[in-house]
């Protein structure tokens, strides 16, 4: 069954010209640092930095250089990452050099790609023989998808077509590998990505064989018999379908797609098919397709999603837990997997403009994914948890996975790179926009030039977002025009106030699905300024969210706080909010880049005067306390120390 | 340096006749249940249980039956302890029967004990040629200790010395392969138990030699260079001194015995190094081996002891994580080591009647010892948390540990018939005694015969403790005896009183180390009475212990309390106890064999009205709920569910 589906695109990117502020300053960032150091990073020249070997690996394929492949399987997709990354930073701030150093990797990547279109120097090197025999594990059709996404986000960025026609060839290779047909193989990548890829390809190309070969993938995926069950027995290897970490479910194939009731396995996976599946329903209007990717979300969202937007709270098998289990000090919470989010609630929007997707893009954004990348742009947070003791970390194996610190890289260095695409591309998930709807979903400087039916429009967006709740939007226009400005009242705002040209706005008669709606002619200089009360919020969980209950998060705008021993002093646990106490707000514009931090009288539970035993029959001693909270993402920039986002109330 | 030690022994299993009451009745279950399902999982004739095949293994070395070794490298020390076990019931009640069964099992012993004495069915059956090759992981010395532990409590129980003197021949054939002496291999055991099992046999045959070589073991163990690393590198195997779960640390092999400040590693190994450390004072004076165990003792219960006497919190490496570091979900507190901190706390009390060990060992028995086998004694708990939620244990892979319902038996068998020979001998625990002084330090009924300088007299305990709080005491004895009868007055006891034939005695000159001291003529028919409040206490943690922050337990006397699902439904974390809100204790002798339960008003977060979303920000409902706490040992016998100990605290 097919549904008409609403069309909302987001406004490209070389249409969002970001002015500085919140996301001006870390597309900056990562354009001016993150890009750079990565670069040198995947050069293996940055001192102190894990291995990467990813440019040595290809210039082992094309005879440049001599030595042996290093690196995960998926190596390759690191690079791939990386020029995804300036593809972005070339469409918003073309740079010569910058772009011939990435035509001279398209060119190496062009030398390594094979006759028959294959690319892939981890099986090139060492298993030429064994191409696609292990797809659950081995993750050629991931570094693929990663491949083709960088192509696509190159021929927008420069309009050359190199790169996308050596990954239209690649594609076209596995088109002829893969699908139901006799003598192709009915199988399907044990880490999605290249479905949402492809798609990106059809959208560029126009060429349907990609959509269809995208849709084979989502619709072969656990289908009986069981491909990876099949794959693994005819390679004589292990592979036990049921096991509770490592089975089916971590691969998302243990129904099909569409049976899937709930969110299981690998997070990043499991956000990338999740990706697919919505771009899918997008082309093809597969009813079917919605519900699942409904029914999916609302599983992610209300039951398996840390407050800070980072999911997979398991880091055995970097995996989604059951519901309501969001354990702090333990949760995995990648990096990746918290940008996955974003990429399905911004995909989301383009089915509907609902506040509930772009409050969650906003709150991952700002929360889960920023704290992945440190205010210099020069480490990483591979895992999130909500609380760190790093005595903990160190000394507890069941903590062992959480660093305590940020690394320069990583072994397995999935996320870095991802951080550079998504800060790079930041500005297109602004708004999305159709003939005549433009809806803003973030708040931050920008001017964004839309074309709607009857013209293009000029938007500028000036704010202190999300340090103040102001943002003033004035039109540019040749003439009048009449289309929608759909501006979004977050989830958290319990008062805002719309004005035009100085008038009030009645809000209320309701907002469409948490948009405050203008419908109008719009004339060049009309002003629209948007106030959103901005206190702070006391935020509980769900009861059956047993980490957090007696236990209280603060909140202001979309940022979540924390405490870090820097500011509290060690044994953050000790501390504790009273209820109803009085909280007070400050922007710092010399602490941390600059922000708000959140202070307050607090408990602590003191051992003076306790004495030497471990159990006793009266309550320590509680003294109060001076506390200073600070945005989440920003922890772990004043050195090594604790960190606490749930406190308990009292 | 030596120091004159204070000699108080206890008073042997033979003297004190138990009489029903609660620990009677234990006995009585470990004696008329326990040994025979023992037996039967020892034979495998148990469907259900794990495979034991500890008799089959002596039958194979023997040839009397054909097959392969299985089990651990220390099957054979399950037999050895339930020979143990079988010796002490025999004491207190000789069967004929039984020790006919034992004396099969002592002949197959001797048989399978090679010519030279050596005796482990593992080695000589699989590596003859290994043998003393890795003392470090393959717990030879470990396994010949528990032998000669049966022996000497067989000996003493029957009389007759055929495993006594081939546990001689083993001890003497172990003495010619260890020492400092040239030819000699300077090693000792990786997991001790040796050092404590060959003072047992000096004592019982007076052979210095045994002495001799326990002190080896002990003044050997840590010193440079380390023998574990010599040995690892001499068979070539990987071995990381300074791993932080499995280097010497976990072996209590990093520093010489005496250098030790903190106790380390795997937490049963560790208690049974103490007892040995214990031992080795009694019997030598040596004052750095006193101040090393008063160090190590108080770096156990001061820092690093659950409420319930478990001890070692790491389920990797079965061990000690660091001071305060006492998480309850993930506790691994193993039964056999809070059995082993019960032998440590038994022998402190050898030093010096102290009611702080009195304490901790009643804790441990009542707690964390007893919550190890169920109410019918055929099913044991491993790993015995402080919570626990049968979800959490099935479905994260950081509580795989944790099996959240009793098992009839384990690959790894140690706890189970470690309960059996602490049961079959839990009389031995009441009393130490001197010359001149009798100290009780347990309650329970009995009739204890002991011999003082000045003649024989008769205690008879009447209470029905740990319920009441009255203990009577009455005395025997043929002429008038002068000697002082020391009542031990619990730390969690805040007001006692003791009567002497209706008399108050005044306590308010103050107890001496915690125990009320009579010192006085004794007549024939003298009656004591001890009355003990035993209100509900509610416990709360060091500050320092992050997990209990904001919680509290539930006590009255000896008993920590626990919620069940059972009686108070699920999701048992959102159940939170008013401070100061009324207890109210009830006596149900139809519960769980008998059990004074708590009762009181608690409050319970609501899910009601909260809906969908994972966050808000108003806190969810609270309603007043009734909750019912029952005795932490008896959990888990009405079924599966969750349980917790530390409750939160409102």
């Amino acid at each position: 069954m097919k549904t008409e589906i609403h069309r909302f695109k987001p406004l490209p990117l070389n249409k969002v010209k970001l002015n500085g502020g919140f996301w001006g300053e870390k597309n900056r960032l990562a354009r001016e640092k993150v890009i750079p150091v990565q670069w040198r990073i995947l050069n293996d020249e940055l001192p102190g930095a894990e291995l990467s070997h990813v440019i040595k690996n290809f210039r082992i394929v094309t005879g440049e250089t001599n030595g042996q492949f290093h690196g995960m399987v998926f190596q390759d997709s690191d690079l791939a990452k990386w020029l995804e990354a300036v593809a972005y930073s070339l469409t918003t701030n073309p740079d010569p050099q910058l772009e011939a150093l990435a035509d001279e990797m398209i060119n190496l990547i062009g030398r390594a790609q094979q006759a028959d279109g294959y690319l892939n120097t981890y099986y090139t090197l060492k298993e030429p023989e064994k191409r696609w025999s292990n797809l659950r594990v081995c993750h050629e059709l991931y570094t693929a998808g990663h491949m083709i996404e960088a192509a696509v986000a190159y021929y927008q960025a420069t309009g050359k077509d190199k790169f996308l026609k050596q990954m239209c060839k690649f594609a076209d290779y596995i088109d002829g590998v893969f699908g139901r047909e006799e003598g192709k193989k009915p199988g399907y990548p044990g880490h999605e990505e290249i479905e949402l890829a492809l798609i990106k390809l059809y959208r560029v190309t126009g060429e349907e064989r990609y959509l269809k070969l995208s849709k084979f993938f989502i619709d072969q995926r656990g289908q009986e018999p069981n491909y990876f069950v099949l794959e693994a027995e005819a390679a004589g290897e292990e592979f036990s379908a049921d096991n509770k970490h490592f089975g089916l479910k971590y691969y998302q194939a243990h129904l099909p797609v569409r049976e899937q009731v709930t969110m299981e396995g690998h997070a990043v996976r499991a956000m990338y098919l999740l990706c697919g599946v919505i771009d899918l329903a997008i082309e093809t209007g597969d009813n079917t397709l919605l519900e699942t990717a409904h029914r999916l979300w609302k599983n992610v969202t209300q039951q398996k999603m840390y407050l800070t937007g980072g999911v997979g709270a398991s880091s055995y098998g970097e995996a989604f837990s059951f519901d309501y289990d969001l354990p702090n000090s333990t949760a995995y919470a990648e990096t990746c997997a918290a940008i996955g989010l974003v990429f399905v609630a911004h995909r989301m929007l383009q089915l509907m403009p609902e506040r509930e997707y772009a409050d969650i893009m906003e709150k991952a954004l700002y929360n889960g994914v920023l704290s992945g990348i440190s205010l210099d742009g020069e480490s990483f947070f591979y895992v999130n948890p909500l609380a760190v003791s790093p005595e903990v970390c160190e000394k507890r194996h069941d903590h062992s996975h959480v660093e305590p610190e940020r690394q320069k890289w990583f072994a397995c260095a999935c996320c870095p790179p991802n951080l550079a695409r998504v800060l790079t591309s930041i500005g297109e998930y602004f708004y999305t926009v159709n003939q005549n709807e433009v809806y803003i979903h973030l708040y931050g400087n920008n001017i964004a030039k839309v074309g709607l039916d009857e013209g293009e429009v000029q938007l500028t967006q000036e704010t202190a977002y999300p340090w103040e709740g102001t943002v003033r939007i004035s039109v540019s226009t040749e003439q009048p025009v009449r289309f929608t400005l759909a501006l979004r009242i977050p989830g958290w705002c319990r008062q805002a106030q719309v004005c035009i040209n100085g008038e009030e706005l009645n809000l209320s008669t309701g907002l469409e699905r948490g948009y405050a709606k203008i419908s109008r002619w719009w004339n060049n200089g009309d002003r629209v300024e948007l106030s959103m009360a901005m206190p702070v919020e006391r935020i509980y969980s769900h009861p059956l969210v047993a980490a957090n209950l007696g236990r209280v998060a603060l909140q202001r705008g979309p940022i979540i706080y924390c405490l870090e021993e820097i500011d509290n002093g060690p044994n953050l646990a000790a501390i504790s909010l009273p209820s109803g106490s009085k909280l007070t707000t400050q922007y710092r514009p010399d602490l941390l880049g600059g922000v708000t931090v959140i202070t307050g009288e607090a408990m602590r539970v003191s051992a003076d005067n306790w004495g030497n035993s471990l159990y006793a029959p009266q309550p320590p001693m509680k003294v109060k306390t001076g506390f200073t909270a600070v945005p989440y993402y920003a922890w772990n920039n004043r050195g090594r120390g604790e960190m606490l986002v749930w406190i308990r109330e009292t």
